[in-house]
Formats: C-alpha cells, structure tokens, sequence
C-alpha cells in the first residue's frame, strides 16, 4: 500500500518528554470557526516547558495536545456563521490556546487576532506590508506592551528590563515605542544581551553574582537615577528583589516572569517608597495596536527571529529552543513558502 | 525656693523607655513659624514605639525629643513672614513630624494643615462645628484617605480591612465615604471589632488560628464575592498572604501596617491574577478633603476617641495606649479647656 | 357584550400626540428570551418626547411602538438557551429599549440588568431588600452614576447639578455616595429645589434671570470656592455657559442635558483653565455597583417616586408627567400588586 | 563719534507697532536670580501678537518690555542663595514670562527650566548632546507634550493635528514619540504641510474650503477609521467644529490654539458620541521629560528653525515671522556664537 501523503502534519505532545510528529486529517471547521492553513508559528518558552514537563502548574496533558500558539496563516475556509472573514485573499493570524504547530487547524472566529477579542467590525487581516512571522510575533509582543502599559511607561521614562529572552526584547520595544528615553536591559547570558543591545537597549547590564542591592546600583549607576519602571521577565526571586529595590520611588514593578509560587521580598521597602508591585495575566486589547505598530513601521520585530525550521523538523526546533540557543525559533509550516 | 509655674510642659523621650514630662520655655516663632497653644493631640503607635525603643528604624532618638504628631491647637503669635494665619480668632489645627505633646510648640507655617502644604491660599482654620479633637484626628484620617485612594476604592466596591485599630478603623470610614457598598474588617480582639462594627463594618471576622487561604474564603462567604480591594492595616506576613488570596482579581492590595523588612508572598498567585500591591508613604493632599468631609459631616471620626488624659497625666495616657486599651487616647494639652 | 379580559395590556404610540392602550397577546419568548410579568415602570421624559412629537431626532415612530425602559418585574418563562434566569422563584428587573410599559414582555436575556450586559455569571435577580420600584429606578441612576463617574467625583468634591429634575436628582444621589461633601442643586421651580433639598443637597439656589456669569457667582458665593465638578441636566445654553464660568481650574463640566446641536460657549474660557467638557452616551457597567448601593442602602431612591399609577391609567399618568407634576410618575403594571 | 560697545542689547516693545533695540546695562542678579549670557532664543508668535497689539487679551504693554521666552543661554554669574547652579562650566537654558530677547537677562533662579519647577534636585543643565536651538525649543515642545499627555496619547492611536504652525510641528513630534501609529497634520498652506511631511507626518490635507463634515470625512479616509485623538492649533472655530465631528466616539479633542471667546460648537454631537473636550494652560512637569526626549535622540525637533537672524537684525527676523515665512525664527543673543 501506498502511504498517504501526510496532509495535515502536526506536532504533538503526549506526556512528559514526548512530542511527536503525527499526521491528522484536514478538520472541517464549525459553523464560527476558520479553517487556517499555517505559515509561521513561533515556540514559546510555555510550549518548551509543556514539552519537559507535560504540564503548566494546574494545566496537565492528559490526552495528546498539538502545541503552539504564536501563529500566523491563511484563511482557506470559513464557517456558515462567519461573517468578518472570507477565504482566498486574506492572511490574517491566528491565535489559539496550543494548537498552531500543523499544516492546518480550525478554530473559533474569535480566537483570530488573539483571545477576546470579540465581534469587532475592525479587518482581522495583516496589512500588505506586515509578514506572516510578524503576525506571528504579535502574540510576543503582546505581551511587552501589556507589560508597559500595565506599568504606565510614558514620554521620557527610565526603564529596566530584567530578561533578554524573547519577552524582555519585546518589552524593550514597547517601551521604548511608548516613549521611554532610556531602557536598561540585564542578563547572565553576553550573547543575549548584545541581541538586546542590537533591538534598541540603550544600556545592558551583565549579571554575575551581584547582591540585589548592588544590581540596583548598578542600574541607577548607568540611568543617572533609578527607573521610573522595572519590567521583570525573569522570575527569579532575586531579580523580583533587585527589581523592588531599583525602581524609583512612586514607580512601578511588573512582573512578566513567574517562578515558584511563594517568594521572598523587601516589601516594607517598596511599600513605604510607594513602589507598585503588578502581574500581568496576558494581554488585553493589544492585537489591533500590535497591528497599527508594524504596519506603520514604528517597531520592528523581525531581528527577534533568529532560526527557522521546516515543520517536519519540529523536533530538532524545540531541542534548539531548549538549549537557549537564539532568540525565537520559527516553525515553517507551509512546505511550499518558507519565507519570512 | 517657690517653684516657677510649669509655662510649657512637655513629653519628651530621652531614650527607650525613658519618657518624661518636663517644663520648658514658651518658644519665640521664627519669622515663618506660627506659636500654637495646643488643644488635643492624640497618641499614634509610633510615638509608644520611639518610647519603648527610642528609635523607629533608621530614626534614631540621640537627644531629647518631644512626641506626638495628631494635634490641633490654636494659633497665638505668628512669625514676621506668616501670611495666611492670625492670632486670636482662628482656631487652626497642627501637624508637625514629632513634637505637639506641649502646652505651647512653634512650627513653620508650611507645616500647619500636614506635610507638604505649601502656602496655597486656602483656609488654614478648623471649620466652626469641626471640634478640636476631630482636628487631631485628621492626620490619621489622612492615612486612611490616602490608603483607599491608592486602592481606587469607588461607588460599590466591596472591600476588606485588616485590622481594627485606629489605622483599620479610619480606612473603614474612609472607604465608606468614598462609596464602598460593602467592609469586612478583621481582627483578633472581639472588642476592637466590636468598635468597627460601631463605627460602620458591614461585616466583622475574627481570627484565631485559620490559615491565610481560609480566612479569604471566609472573607468570600461573607461578601458574596472576593472584595475587589483590600487594606492591610496589620503587618503581620499571614495577614498580607491573606490579603493577596483574598482580592479579586484585577483588585488593589494595599499595605498599610508594616511589618518585618523582607516578606514571603504567594506573588505569582497575585501577579497571574492583576492584584496589584501597593504600598502607602503617609499621605498627601488630604487635609483640605478631610476637613471637608469633617465639616460637611460625611464622616464621622468622634467614636475613635476612647480615652482622654490631661496632659499632667501623659505616662498614664501612653501606659493606657500601650496596653491596648481601647482606641485612641487624647491628650489634652490646654488645662483650662478639657472639652473634646 | 362581555368584553375579552385584558391578557396583555400595553401602552402604544402610534405618531405624535397619538397614545394608546391596547392589548396583545401574551408573547412567546425566544429561545434567547424571557418572558417578563412586569411590575413597575417609570415615565422618562423621552417616553414623554415620543409621545409628543413621534420621534427622538433621527430615531422615529414609523408602526406603533410601547414605550418605557425604566422597568422591573419578574420572569415567569425562558427560553431555551437562557442560563442565568429562572422562572417563578426570581424577580429580576428588566431595561430594553422601549416596550416596557406592559403587563408582559418578552426581551432578550442579554437586557436583563441593563444594555451590553453580556452573559457575566453575577445574579440577575433584585436582592430581597430592594423593591420593585427601585429596581425600576436602577436605570436613571445609572445615568446619574455614570455622569459623575465620568467627572471623576471624589472625597471631598464641591459639585454644582444644574437642573432638579430625575436626572439631576440622580446624579445628586450618586455624587454625594461617591464622598462629594457638598453639592448646589440649580433649577428654575422652587417646589423641585425643595425635592431635591429632601434627597440631600446640601444647597440650592433658584434661577431666575441671572446672567451665566452670575450664576457662576452665586454659585462660588454658596461653595465658599468654585465647584471641581458641574454635572449639566438642562440642556440649555445658559446653563452650559454658566457650568463653565462656574467651575474650578482643573475640574470638569458633564453634560447630561441635551438642547440644540450647536451651542455657543465660551471655549477659550473653559480651555485656559484646562475645565474638561465631557458627554455621556447613556452608561455602561452601572447595575451591578447601583444594586450594591441599592442593597446596601448607601443610596435612596425611594423619595424621587411622586406619583403611581395603575397601568389602565397610563394616559394620566403621562399627562401628570408632561405637566412637570411631581419627579417620577410610576406606572404600576400587576393589576394584582400595587406596591412599591 | 565712537559709539560705546553696547553691553546687553534687547529687543524692547514700547506700544502697538513699536519695537526698538536699546541697550541697557547688565543687571545684577539679586540673591535668588542667576545672570545668563543668552544664545538663541526662538520668536513665538504671543511675540508678534505683542508687538502688533501692545497686548495679549488682558495682559497689556504699559511700560517698555523686552519680549521672549524660548530661551537658552549660559549662566554666568548666580546670586547668593542659588545653590543648584553654578556660573562657568554649565549650559543651562532659560525660560521666564518676556524677557529674553537680550545679550544677557537675570532670572529668578526657579524659572531655570520652566515656570513652577520648584527647587528639585535634578541637573538644570543642557547635556552634552543637545544644542542651545534645541534647549530653546524646549519651551514650545513641552506645549506639545502636555497637549498629547492631556489628550491620553498612547501606543497605535491615529491623531489629528490641525495646523502645521510651530505649535502643531511639536504636537505632531509628541504625539509620534508617545507611540502614535498614523498622524494626518491639516492646514492651508501646502509649504507648511511639505514641513510637516519632513518631521513626521504620515498624512498631509491640505483645507480649502470644505464644510467641517467635510474635513472630517477627509480625515478618516486617510487613516481608515476616525482618529482617537484631535490636537487643535488653529483656533479657527471651523477646525474646531472639524475637530468634534472628526474625533472617534471616546475619543479627546484638545485646544490648544486659542480663537474669540465665545465659540459655536456642535455641543450634542461631542456628547453624545462621549469626545471629551480639554484645554491646556501651558505645561508642567514637562522639562526634565523634554530634556530625556532630546538627550536620548527620540525626538528631532532641529528641522523645526527655518531661519536665524543676530539679535541686532531682531526687527529683520520679527518681519520675517510676521510674514510666515518658514517655521521658527532663531535670534542668535552671542554675536561670538551664531551656531545651532
């Protein structure tokens, strides 16, 4: 017998240490939802963790789960009841909970442009002169803007980011898209922080084995006085310290990265000195802005993206992303456009 | 030899533990500094802990220093440079950084009506039905004000104070005024939560022994759903850990008391869910507002004053206060006018 | 002849000045739907403009249309997919566009507590301390609610309302549950200005023909300094002119009345002195904080409700409304229960 | 004859129409002042209006008055009780009320970056980067930055500036720097809108004659959707009305050009789609903000100076901003140092 051609290759997760490429059938869409046949979809460091770990705290794979969520493709069919998106001509991106890394996926009418975003009339399609991996960066990028925003970056702002994983870069670009007039990125990791220093980080700083207080020091050292706002990508307990003890007075510290559930931290510190601890839960309300911002150029994502892999090479993608290799590593699912 | 008539009694800590009632001379106003004759001054807890420890933190007691900080008196003599207050007629209240437990006490202009008034050209003069004790009891109000404005308490709000001492109590009243439908207030003596239950608690919980997770549920099962802002008015690290379990979602956690430099917190539970922690550094801009609301008697503050000592007896007062007696204790500075 | 008994009586406009009962039969609800048995509805005085001239500017009556949306009453049947609501046990308030003024009604789930309330998970039923008619009056409120939530009132506020009808009475009530400590009631007729002194403004003053600028005097002259906040229910040019001459540098100017489309105003004036002019479109996310005031009995509404009638005699009940008799003229739709 | 050396040569208002150079003596700063050397200072056109009218509403010329107040300069002598300033080595620029059009001036040591800086601890000096044209256009971009700061710029907004004046050029630099997506600039002049295209603009229109709807129409056409914010610079009481029927619902329409007193305004069509209509007086808080901005090289406001005259061609350089020609007229204080 002749194997059938593999039509809808997907990548999927069965348990812990054990992702597998499979091949499904095409699925039908339902009456709100658009099929999509995908281009680009990004790895999260969460598809990388469900991948080790088969589980995010409370989420557990329990039955097999194609991952991936960081994605952008084309609209080759819609629904009955779809109203906003038509197939052929359009290449909006998706944006689903995890399953992006396949030849094609059906989802809800409202997952396209990110969760939540309801019936809006506005177009759920990438204008001309944004790419398909931008679209997918979106869902990234996301999440720096609701990071600043949530911290209230403004005009002249100083700024800390601690991380220069592919979060904190998307918080430097946000912040400094909001006006910020001097960002400061750390990390253990020199190549990471010259990738920063690349996207726009007017200053970085290497992390060694310096106390709380003296990173703090540092970041004001090389500011001229402390930030305004702290964005913490990182989740380690004493970066969340040194990011309390950095920001200036009446300033603000959000955290992006999450570490173990209890965490000890110079609290009378930062309450007395009026320095607001926030979380982020995702994003809100970003996609359209995300849009507005790439079409009209004012940021730029693409050096984010530094490997590409075919989908059938899924698996040595994520072995790359593991090893912190680059920065964001791109899964090409279209086997007859790898582009951009 | 006849002993000169004490002219300018005074309470002045030397050293931990060591607090005595002393005569001093009337003080000269230097030409931006008005002479108050004092009327109420209330004790705060940070004046019983310069007492028993002759230091709060960094602020060390190296000479004698005269206490208290709520107090309301009336201007006699004002210095050659004192624009907006007068002798005589006006009866305006004080508030300085410690020294008001004194017949008489000079202090700059700027510092009559709290902090960082600056010489707006607004009355500085106790309204005519707002008594000299409610004067006194501004300052406190003022935390409260301000710790309920940080949280952004609005019409409808349902909100949790922990704690029912005198900083608890002003954040019930505060919150209550500014439209909060429904206050929990917690507490481990039934009597303080007796007097919030007095003064306005929709709701009283007290604890004994429940973990941080329990006592919010029971803060839920009181209100019908999780309080949209919390206050924390204790210092203690379950407190605060209750605190964070018990706000909902995208709420305000507020951290008033202060407890121990560094705190373990759930933070990831807080930052997944937008609970933002906030801390307060005293107040600012309040004065005016809460002498409006005194005036307009949109708040009542008189049921806070428990216990009242002439200024002779002050040992006795603080004593009083030490023991927790009650609420909050008056010391009444004029000798010929005790009245509230 | 024994005449049919009336199964679902209902208030109809038919063109300008044409308005009259008649009876339909008992809808079937939808399967999105529910059947409302209603209870208490209020006359608004654009039930009174359709009434009068068959049209609200663009929007007009073009096939008979019952009128009324400040409603209450209780479910007696859902349809299919509805979640939230049950028949029988619940008595929920309803709010649609207009077709309220009906013994039954059948509306979409979704205007259950008020437009745009989407599908939330919060209880669509009235608590057992609120009646009826405040359940009806949950809807002018809103407005009231969200005009000063719009101006920013907080503790301590002075606001002028400009005009002593619903409307101003409403924001009156909310203003002062949100900590305004004093609020001026402006109006032409005494015997309103008396109402709104019995529901808690702390002054009025009459109308008669004063210049704009002179209102804004008298106005400063009642406050002892200008108003931080204007909410403007009139309409009328004057009355927006004197809202801006009247209030604070800084502050804010709502307008709830509507008059002509162009309006002359003294821009420069309001513009120099940085006094923001706002607008509402109607209200959004108000039922649930107006059911808390309203449980709570942190807001009462009770005393705006002047007349009542029988659902038979709506026609008087309407003209009583046009002659400006009384506040709020209530039509009492349950043949069987007449109370509040 | 030889003529003696003029020491400190203004440019002097005398009346309507009378401008004259003179030369007066150097002062001597009083103990809270400081003496600049001035070097450019920028013609604003309150400048012009003086000269052409002797007054600007009520503030009227009554005895000579040396104009200007986009200044920089270098301090060369401070009075006694200036502590944060010291003569030499620093570069700082000035700005007071009108007075600056001088070789050297005396200022009060507060009005060293801008009005109501108070006595903060922060560098009043020019970094190294940053020219005196530049520090000189400080003053009218801070009027752009507190214009987009009222208006609530933020990240992918589209906005509206009607006038390409100075004042509209810096609004637009603002608005771009605080991460607006799409800017359109309006005015009459094509040679203006060409300016404007060169710093920034993304859309040009330039208006003939179209109704207010018109302009309105045109606007969102070139950005696809209704801007959410409108900075008006003109004044003119059509842009106005273009500016409210142009303003996406929700949005903020901001004056910052100031036209007559009263002004006709579709009133009911802001307030009813909710378009907030907001003033600005000036600035505050913005230099230490502008100073970043510059520093950083995240605003360009160097193309903004068309022409440059030396202070002793001011009357040459008046004309010249008088006929519009150009953008903004530099008068060069140091006949040692013409440059930038």
């Amino acid at each position: 017998m002749a194997a059938a051609k593999p039509e809808n290759l997907s990548l999927v997760v069965h348990g812990p240490g054990d992702l597998r490429l499979e091949n499904y059938p095409i699925p039908e869409p339902g009456p709100n939802e658009v099929l999509l046949k995908m281009h680009s979809v990004g790895i999260c460091g969460s598809d990388v963790h469900y991948w080790q770990h088969g589980r995010i705290g409370d989420f557990v794979v329990k039955k097999p789960m194609v991952l991936g969520h960081e994605a952008s493709g084309t609209v080759v069919k819609v629904g009955s009841l779809v109203r906003h998106l038509q197939p052929g001509q359009q290449s909006p991106f998706a944006n689903g909970f995890v399953y992006s890394f396949s030849t094609y996926i059906s989802v809800l009418n409202l997952y396209i442009l990110g969760f939540y975003t309801g019936e809006g009339n506005w177009d759920r399609q990438l204008p001309d002169n944004v790419t398909f991996e931008e679209g997918a960066l979106i869902e990234p990028l996301s999440v720096g803007i609701h990071a600043c925003r949530r911290a209230g970056v403004t005009l002249g702002n100083k700024v800390l980011v601690c991380g220069a994983g592919p979060i904190g870069l998307v918080s430097l670009l946000a912040a400094k898209a909001m006006g910020a007039a001097q960002v400061v990125v750390t990390d253990l990791s020199a190549s990471r922080l010259s990738k920063a220093k690349e996207v726009g980080a007017d200053f970085i700083l290497q992390i060694s084995n310096e106390s709380p207080q003296e990173i703090a020091k540092k970041v004001e050292g090389l500011l001229g006085s402390k930030p305004e706002v702290t964005i913490e990508c990182t989740g380690v307990e004493t970066s969340i310290q040194a990011g309390i003890y950095a920001t200036h007075s009446g300033g603000t510290l959000v955290l992006v990265g999450l570490g173990s559930e209890m965490t000890s931290v110079p609290l009378v510190h930062a309450a007395t000195r009026e320095v607001d601890i926030k979380g982020v839960f995702r994003y809100c309300n970003t996609w359209p802005m995300a849009i507005s911002m790439l079409a009209s150029k004012s940021v730029n994502v693409k050096p984010l993206v530094t490997h590409r892999f075919p989908l059938e090479k899924a698996l040595e993608a994520f072995e790359t992303s593991k090893k912190g290799l680059g920065l964001k590593v791109m899964i090409k699912c279209d086997p007859n456009d790898q582009n951009p």
